[in-house]
């Protein structure tokens, strides 16, 4: 759009609203950002607002593109319009005599916070001002003059909001005044006086007098916004392109604060925070738009309703003025069945006439979003189809898990207000209460004696598993959204915060500090996995409630969905887990977790430390009742359902030793010196362990270890069987192949163990045998895998890793850049490239189908829970997605979205 | 072959040969093994060839395939044979009275040491050899019937051959005898009677009486023999698969050992060492055949010309048997011109009569066959393409090399044999001497004096680069083929025996023992890379002739390969090599090697250790000058020659120190304290450093890095162009990219340091910017990245790796198990995987072209030097391929020969 721009001279870079024309309208978005766009849309509704003007995008995009330069034409553009503005308003901008005086806001496609919001009352100058005076009072027009100053020095010339608020304290202290309101239009005059010299003294220029200046500082103020720091971090963390620029609003000023027959006020059309259908917003008599937003004065609510809840003995905007109240309900039942979607508005009244300043589809809690939709779909205001396309499916999440009750919620329980000890990324929904601890080992130990416990670490690793489950929540001071400790957490259903910089962990003194503050091993705490927030102290959490209109919301999604939604577990609580939330089996069971058990390690560990293979099956030997009950508990919680066993897959060294104190532990139970231990431990080292000794490489160099986890799996299915109940469905997966030789060497391997098996029980069950596909090669040679393979699991996780060369532990220092750069637009490891890895999942399905058309297709790992992935998956025409349990409901709903979208087309 | 064995039961197992008829030919060798079939083409050709037959190896297959059964219509097959032949001879097998006498020998497809060799004399019992002497006299008959056991003892039934040494020592010194002959009929009853005892003892059953049974012994002796770890290890070390497998000869016995009349020999029809067109050859009156091999008789040369030359005083074959010899050279001329090829052929003559047992193609050094090749062009025997499809291109490396004189070259010079102080892996070709050097700095330093030294390490990495080239060869105890030794040695052309296990190093002792002798440092030692041996002292060595035959043929060459031929290389030592090897350009320049050199890594590191940008920059412009001088060298020697230069590819912690001492020296150097060093080395540590902050992604993080590189390579180029002779052809190469993105960014960068640098000098040069495709997504999105590369190189190591999911440092763990189950046939670093890499090479190569029809494509690293991975480039339609120096002169015929093969497809 940017070089398009360059080259068209004759574009529109302008577009009028209001004052009974419009250039646009709602589906301008792209064009017209957000604010720009509902403007116009309003206007041509028929609801009063107040004339002006949108800069479109297509002008930011070309501002950067050409080094922050304006299209050659846009001057003239912005000239006419604001000629044409003055003839819809009769009015002059810079004229003394009847002058215009102009708001000028940002709007961009989605809403940004971060960037520059509002310059209100522009337009004014010390001769406009004494015109104003003239007309409306002196007052209110030196009040006016200097709130503009103020905000433009802030806003568009960089000044601080100190220096105002400093300068107007004192002059009230000399003074002897206490209240805003006591000041004399004279008394203004002095502040605006000071004000001046004030900029003039940190900036070397004066105030700008003319209005012109003014309107063209406060745009290049807005579009300048656009690159700040603020902007930047808020639209990486918001998935929000840099290219799609912001706009600029310029729309004629109405004055909420011109005396007690104006007010000003915000609304949404129905409670953003719980979907209650009443209508909600709060409201100021003589004041204008940011005084709500400020919080210096206490808005009143708006409806009588709205008031008693709160207990609220305010005068509601129902009661104060009741005609306006009931043209605003009319206006805002309009714009709601119009749109159909709640509104937030945003109004004034000047001197008893309404004006419509904003209408936007209202931000909402997921709990609010889903009974919103369901109401409306009751309502007839929307199809089911529109209801579940309206929901995103990530939003879900935090209807998963316990919750802090919301401030509001909080206060009115008559609770002091949360006291934050510290804040870090919300790495993994959910809340929790209990004490701290900083050892894996102790939160299990304490956790086993029924103790709730949080996890509260540097970072974590593999060896911290046991701590991480046994916890009700982690906390890490390093990495990010796809740390170690990120990914388990979301795996295992944990709230997380992590990356909190401002945490110091003293493990020596058994103490962390955040802020100042110290806390101690024991101390209690509430983990605010959603907002990434840690709570000094416990909270009481409000329990989720999957049943009523998220039940029925989520029958309807089941309803239209045609993927399969299966999860990824290996605990017994995992698996019942999944199954409450809707899984429809099992996509991967990692065996290895079960290894890393206390109790087993020791065998396992003999096992690896063995020299040969008599060894490593006297150690296997001791492993397979445990595996075998592990697999009996999974195949009763899951029932008929099917569970996909990945056998053994990460290298051998994961499972050994690494500090000298667990080393000793080690060489005292194996019996084996701990120089022998590191000695071994040493050989076993991988330059890279991602690319080394493992998957099917262990299956092919230890068969014996494959041999007895296949035994496991089928004689934990016929035991199962033989209760008489259920008819287990084993799937034997063999991870990491890369040519059809491998998988047919373990699958001949698998399947003798299973006839072994039913010869030994007199019991023959039906299984498959599959494979990963997670590695470049076996991608392309999927046709001849799939002679042997009966089904592939796409593990996207490892074939991102290959496929795009990185390694997703060591990605940090680097992928934070790229998508800066917009090199990677979204995280490769949580949303699928479909560019790349999507090729070769397409290639692979496509090949396996030709050799065995019903192969059956499924997807494992974090992008199975991705919306994106998953509409991906589907296109793709794959059978199930399987993810973490806490993902089963978002991936069920991303399945429906998908397949409603895909049959639009 | 093996499935088809099993279902189809009228298969042919057996064929017979000689006696008038054959069932084979010489094009039957994959069924009929080497030997086999050309026993059946010599009785076809109507020369004097006693009658046998053969089993197939087909049997092999089945044999293996079924748990070693054997297919059920074998066993009439053998009959049948085994009376047809009887009748072919007049002779019985079993028959006292005329026995038929037969030797079993295997014969595979390729000459395989390793397997079951030769049992002769087959079908002697007490009874056979009791009717045997009273035909051809009882001496005889005894010696025949002892020379068997001892022979089937050993080879059939796995007895030690000291054994029965033991015995006949034994009975000799109790009968006071001296020699063998000395020994009457009576004595070798006698021993023979107490080698029947020694067997019975030993096995705890007789010796076997029964002439099939015998025979059936021998015959599963030889098809066990495939699967002996020595013709495991065989194959694998000569890529030859398992499914070959070997057939079995059975041949009617002829006698040499019948009295004066008799002989037996061997004999080539041009010299082997250096493929003089002499007759060459050895021989023994009244000898059997192991008796030439076994060397305890020294046999007499075949032609007078061959005794003066190696001064014999033995009478040759041509003037102890005139007739016969005449009638050899007929019988070996008729086989040169039947086989166009230098034949080894082995023969018996029996009482006067010829006997042929074998020809085959002989083996021969390279030189020789380089010789042999060209004289037989000129004699009009074999076309220019038949001579370059004759040579193993691989074979070519001996003669690039200094090389050890041979046994016979050797002895000729009066020398005495050669002191093998112990062997390795033969992992870089060439000889070196020198003095041992256990230490990389040393080896440098004392380099730097002008000494030979030879480096012997237990392994090495890269921070012994500096200390390899500067010695003359690399000796390590540990590591195989493709170990960082072997690797870098052979890109360097440095002689290296690799994984030599009898090694021990004590660096503390600034010694190594090996097979009970200790060598110190600065002992003199010759290294042999071609045969793996390191020789106690200085061998004078022999230097290779780039002309003459050699030169005449590579010519043939470059005349037919369409293929271009580059060099990898970065030091103008390489270059230059490369160029008189005839390399078309420089396919990579690696830089980084240029930023491990003693007198950069502190800029480097200081660069590294900076913590913002200016620091970066100012040890950027220390290094500047440095790099453009390299540049200027290289562009120098390359003339108007391309040059693809990488820019800056391995993680930064790749430079740092990493030893204690390492670490405390750049510590005093770079003003930071040992323990800020290690924080700085631990944050760059990374888990897979393969997968991680590398390559094109330190340009993206780091773009001052590249900028400097881009810089160095344009001064350079326009310094050299200015010098007024040569114009310089920068190709800059932007490593491991998976996105266009990722290109654009960088392309744009070394566009603008380029018109920077052609501005400030005023000289504006060609120059190409074009992108390692190394990662399976840069394949695969090859459309979008030809938009902006240039040219493609495909960096097939990195591919496999991430296309096969392998790290190479880490696969000796497994990949040898791997060839061993047959999952890789060649080990993929050596040989392109072209199910999976290939496919992606010809997706990219695809994609790439549709883009940019005129896109140059190459390939570099390892592949490139290696026959069937040229001839892989050669068919997907590459440009070039690019190898180490010492590799171009294979890589040319290679091409050479992947054009003849695919012109006459």
């Amino acid at each position: 759009m940017g070089n398009a721009a360059v080259k068209n001279a004759d574009e529109t870079w302008v577009y009028a609203f209001g004052g009974g024309t419009s250039d646009g309208d709602a589906s301008m978005r792209n064009l017209l950002g957000g604010k720009g766009a509902n403007l116009a849309e309003m206007a041509k509704l028929g609801l009063p607002v107040p004339p002006g003007f949108t800069i479109s995008t297509a002008v930011c995009v070309a501002y950067y593109d050409t080094g922050r330069v304006y299209p050659a034409t846009l001057d003239a553009q912005v000239s006419d319009a604001l000629a044409a503005l003055e003839g819809k308003t009769g009015k002059g901008f810079g004229d003394p005599e009847n002058p215009l005086l102009v708001s000028v806001r940002s709007g961009a496609r989605a809403s940004m916070p971060g960037m520059m919001d509002t310059v209100l009352n522009l337009g004014l100058n010390e001769a406009v001002a004494a015109g104003l005076a003239g007309k409306a009072g002196d007052r209110f027009a030196y009040d006016s003059y200097r709130r503009f100053i103020q905000m433009y020095s802030n806003v568009v010339l960089g000044m601080g909001h100190d220096e105002f608020e400093h300068i107007l304290d004192d002059y009230k202290e000399r003074e002897g005044l206490d209240l805003d309101t006591e000041l004399t239009a004279d008394n203004w005059k002095q502040v605006i006086v000071r004000y001046k010299e004030a900029v003039q003294k940190e900036l070397g220029r004066p105030f700008p007098e003319d209005p012109r200046e003014q309107l063209w500082g406060a745009i290049s103020a807005v579009f300048d916004s656009w690159m700040s720091d603020r902007a930047i971090i808020y639209r990486k963390l918001n998935d929000i392109p840099a290219n799609w620029g912001t706009a600029v609003n310029v729309q004629s000023m109405v004055f909420g604060n011109l005396g007690d027959t104006s007010a000003t006020g915000v609304a949404f059309t129905r409670d953003p925070s719980n979907g209650s259908p009443i209508f909600y917003g709060e409201y100021l008599i003589n004041a204008q738009g940011e005084d709500v937003v400020a919080g210096i004065r206490t808005p009143a609510p708006i409806s009588r309703e709205r008031a008693n809840t709160l207990g609220s003995s305010d005068a509601p905007l129902e009661e104060a003025m009741p005609p306006v109240y009931k043209q605003l309900v009319d206006v805002a039942n309009t714009l709601e069945r119009h749109y159909k979607d709640m509104q937030d508005i945003e109004f004034t009244v000047e001197d008893g006439t309404l004006y419509m300043l904003q209408t936007r589809n209202g931000k909402r809690t997921a709990a609010a979003a889903v009974k919103i939709a369901v109401d409306m779909v009751r309502e007839g205001l929307i199809t089911e189809e529109e209801a579940l396309l309206r929901i995103d499916p990530t939003a879900l999440d935090q209807l998963l898990h316990p919750r802090i009750p919301s401030d509001d919620e909080n206060k009115k329980a008559g609770n002091a207000a949360y006291d934050v000890a510290f804040k870090g990324l919300p790495a993994s929904p959910g809340a929790a209460v209990g004490r701290v601890v900083f050892d894996s080992e102790e939160a299990f130990a304490l956790a086993a004696k029924g103790e709730d416990v949080i996890l509260v670490r540097v970072e974590t690793s593999p060896d911290d598993i046991k701590g991480m489950h046994a916890a009700r929540a982690i906390v890490t001071a390093r990495g990010g959204m796809t740390s170690h400790a990120a990914v388990v957490a979301r795996g295992m259903g944990r709230p997380c915060v992590c990356g909190a910089s401002d945490l110091r962990i003293n493990t020596a003194k058994g103490e962390f500090t955040a802020r100042g503050r110290t806390f101690k091993k024991g101390d209690m705490i509430t983990v605010d996995g959603v907002n990434g927030r840690v709570i000094a102290g416990a909270v009481s959490l409000i329990n989720p409630d999957l049943s009523g209109d998220f039940g029925e919301f989520m029958g309807w999604a089941d309803k239209r969905r045609t993927l399969k939604v299966r999860a990824n577990a290996e605990t017994p609580l995992d698996t019942r887990t999944a199954v409450e939330f809707g899984a429809e089996g099992v996509g991967l069971c990692r065996t290895e977790h079960m290894f890393f058990d206390e109790e087993r390690i020791p065998a396992v560990r003999t096992m690896i430390l063995s020299n040969d293979e008599t060894g490593r099956r006297e150690a296997l030997a001791k492993l397979l009742p445990m595996q075998r009950s592990d697999f009996e508990e999974i195949f009763r919680i899951l029932g008929d359902r099917p569970a996909t066993i990945r056998l053994l897959d990460p290298p051998l060294h994961e499972f050994l030793p690494h500090t000298d104190e667990d080393i000793a532990g080690v060489a005292k139970a194996s019996g084996l010196s701990a120089e022998e231990l590191r000695r071994r431990a040493a050989d076993l080292h991988e330059s890279n362990p991602m690319l080394g000794h493992r998957g099917c490489r262990l299956g092919i160099t230890y068969p014996e270890i494959y041999e007895m986890q296949a035994r496991a799996i089928f004689e934990a299915a016929v035991n199962i069987f033989k209760e008489g109940k259920l008819k287990p469905v084993p799937e034997v997966m063999i991870p990491l192949v890369a040519t059809h030789r491998e998988l047919d060497i373990l699958k001949k391997l698998v399947d003798e163990t299973a006839q072994k098996v039913f010869a030994e029980t007199g019991v023959t069950l039906d299984y498959m045998v599959g494979t990963m596909i997670e590695l470049p090669r076996a991608a392309l040679a999927a046709g001849e895998i799939a002679q042997a393979a009966e089904f592939f699991s796409f593990g996207t996780n490892d074939l991102t890793q290959t496929t795009l060369g990185i390694s997703r532990d060591d990605a940090g220092k680097f992928l934070p850049i790229y998508s800066e750069k917009g090199i990677y637009e979204k995280d490769p490891f949580v949303t699928l490239d479909q560019e790349g890895v999507g090729e070769l999942v397409k290639i692979a399905a496509e090949r396996g189908r030709k050799t065995r058309p019903d192969i059956k297709l499924g997807i494992c790992g974090e992008h199975g829970g991705d919306p994106a992935s998953v509409e991906f998956c589907h296109r793709a025409g794959l059978d199930y997605v399987s993810c973490s349990p806490y993902r089963v409901p978002i991936a069920r709903l991303a399945a429906a979205q998908a397949a409603i979208r895909g049959a639009k087309k």
